[in-house]
C-alpha cells in the first residue's frame, strides 16, 4: 500500500512537471508569431496566476482518462493545460476583492496584489480565452469533431450552467443559506463540473464509445463529490501550515458544507463510498484503471 | 443616395431585430435541458448585459460576409450572437471601477451598478465562455472543421493578442502616453480584432478559399480602423445626447488618439481613404458587394 501510493504520487508530481512545461512555453514571452502582440504585463499576470505550483490534478486526470481508452498522450497534455488555464483563471477570478477578497494562494500574493485589479480581471479574461486558443490550435492532433466537441463540453463545465454559475451561487450563499440539495448543486457545478469533464475529455480524446464517455463523466462526478468532500473536511481538521491557506474559514464565514451538516463520521463514510463506487464503475476495463482508482483514493485521502 | 442609406438602415435595424431575438431566446430561463442549473441573477446580469438594444454592427458583418460568399444565414446568425456575447462581455468588464469606471451604458445602467461588482465580473467571465458554447453547440449546423476555425479565430481575436490585450495596453496608455505607433497597435487589437473577425468569421462559415478569406480579413481591418477614427472623432465633436454616452472623455482622461495627433481634418480624409479602399478590396465581386461597401461608409460617417 505504501510503495503503491508513493509510486502514484511520483507519477502525479511527474506529469505536473509536464503540465507545468507545457504551460510555460504556451505563456512564453515569444510563443506566438511576431505578427501577434502580447502585452508583457498581462502576460507575467496571467503566467503569475498559472505557474503556482499546482498538483495539476485535473491534467493528470486528463492524460489517465485518455491513456485508459487509447487516447493520444500529446494531445491529452494539451487539453489539460488547457483545463488548467480554465481553473487557474476562475481561481484568478475568485481571489478578487470583489468575490472571495483573498490576498494568498499557496503562500504567494495572488494576481491582483501582485499587480493590480484591473490586470487580474483581464489576466482570467485572457487565460479563459487562451483555453480554447490551445483546443483549437493546430498543434492539437485530433479530428476537428473531437474537438468540437471538448470546446461544448468545456464551455458548458465552465459557464454558467458549470463553474461560473457555481461560483454565483457561493456568492449568494453567503447571505442566504442553502439546503442540502443546495449545497450539493453549487458543489457540483462550482468544483465538480471541471473534474467531471476532465475525466469526460480522456474519454473525448480516445473517440470512446458513447457508454465508455458516460461512465468516464459518472467516475469524474464521483471524484469531483469527493474533492470537495475532502476539502471541506480539510477546512475543519487540518492546520494553515499544511493546507497553505487559511482554515476554519468555512466556519468564520458562516458557509453551509455538508460535513458541517452531516458531521465528520458521516464525510469520512461517505468518500469511503464515493472511492468504492469509483471503483466499481472501472472494473470492467480491469488492470489498466488502476492508476485511475488510485487517483480517486488519492482525492479522498488528500492531506492539502 | 439618400434612399441607399435608408434602405441600408432598415435592412442593418431588421439584422439587428434578428440578432436580438437570438440572443433572448440564447438566454432565456428555460433554454437549456432540465439538468442544467442557470443560476436566475446571473443570467438576468447576462441579458442586462447583452440585451441593450446596440445595432449589432459585428453580427450584422458576419452575415453580409457570409452572404457574399454564400455561406448559410442561420449560421451565420448564430455565429453573431456568438460574437455579441464575447463583445458585451468586454463591455461588461471594461465598464467595472477597477477598469474604466462607467455607471452608464446606452443611458442604462451598468451591469455591476444594476447587480453588483462579483456579478458583474461573473457575468462577462459567462458571456464568454458561452459564445463558444454556442460556437460548438449542434445548433450551429456547419462542419467541424469550419467551427474549429472560428474558435481558433475567435479565441485569437478575444484573447491576450487581441481584445483582450488591446484593453491592457489601454489603462497603460493613461498612464504613459503611447506614441502613433502604440496608439495604432492598442486600437487595432482593442476594437479592430473582433470587427476584423467578425467579416473573416462570414468567410470560415461559407468555407471560402485562402484569397476571399484573407481579403475579408483585410476589408475587416479597414472597418476596424474607421471604426476608432470615427468613434474619436465623435468623442470631440458629438454632443452626449446624440451618443447616449459622456463625450470628450479622451482629452478629458489625457488619453491620446490619432485625431488627437493629427487633427479633424486629417481624420475625414482618412476615413474617406478607407472607405475607398475597402471597396476597392471588394470591386471583384460586383453588386453582390454592394452592402458590404455600403456598411464600410455607415461605419465611417456614423453620428452616434
Amino acid at each position: 500500500m505504501d510503495s503503491t501510493s508513493s509510486s502514484f504520487e511520483h507519477r502525479l508530481k511527474d506529469h505536473a512537471g509536464k503540465t507545468e512545461a507545457l504551460l510555460k512555453q504556451l505563456l512564453a514571452d515569444a510563443n506566438l508569431d511576431d505578427e501577434i502582440v502580447r502585452p508583457n504585463r498581462l502576460l507575467s499576470a496571467m503566467r503569475h496566476g498559472v505557474l503556482n505550483g499546482g498538483k495539476r490534478l485535473r491534467p493528470f486526470l486528463v492524460t489517465e482518462s485518455a491513456a485508459l481508452l487509447g487516447g493520444k498522450a500529446d494531445a491529452a497534455l494539451r487539453i489539460g493545460a488547457a483545463l488548467e488555464c480554465v481553473h487557474c483563471y476562475s481561481l484568478v477570478h475568485d481571489d478578487l476583492p470583489a468575490m472571495d477578497d483573498d490576498d494568498l494562494r499557496r503562500g504567494q500574493p495572488t494576481v491582483h496584489i501582485a499587480f493590480d485589479y484591473a490586470t487580474a480581471i483581464l489576466a482570467g479574461d485572457s487565460l479563459l480565452t487562451y483555453a480554447f486558443d490551445i483546443i483549437a490550435a493546430p498543434e492539437t492532433e485530433l479530428p476537428a469533431d473531437r474537438k468540437m466537441a471538448l470546446v461544448l463540453a468545456l464551455s458548458r463545465a465552465a459557464g454558467i450552467g458549470g463553474m461560473a454559475g457555481g461560483q454565483a451561487l457561493d456568492l449568494a450563499a453567503e447571505k442566504e443559506t442553502p439546503d442540502e440539495t443546495g449545497i450539493t448543486t453549487l458543489q457540483a457545478m462550482k468544483t465538480g463540473a471541471l473534474i467531471r469533464f476532465a475525466c469526460e475529455a480522456g474519454a473525448i480524446i480516445a473517440g470512446a464509445t458513447t457508454d465508455d464517455r458516460k461512465r468516464l463523466r459518472i467516475f469524474g462526478e464521483k471524484i469531483g463529490l469527493a474533492f470537495q468532500l475532502a476539502d471541506d473536511l480539510l477546512d475543519l481538521t487540518a492546520d494553515a501550515a499544511t493546507l497553505g491557506k487559511a482554515t476554519g474559514k468555512d466556519a468564520a464565514r458562516g458557509k453551509a458544507t455538508l460535513v458541517g451538516l452531516h458531521g465528520q463520521e458521516w464525510a469520512e463514510t461517505t468518500l469511503a463510498k464515493l472511492v468504492s463506487d469509483a471503483g466499481d464503475l472501472l472494473s470492467g476495463y480491469g488492470n489498466k484503471a488502476d492508476v485511475l482508482i488510485e487517483t480517486a483514493r488519492f482525492v479522498a485521502n488528500r492531506k492539502n
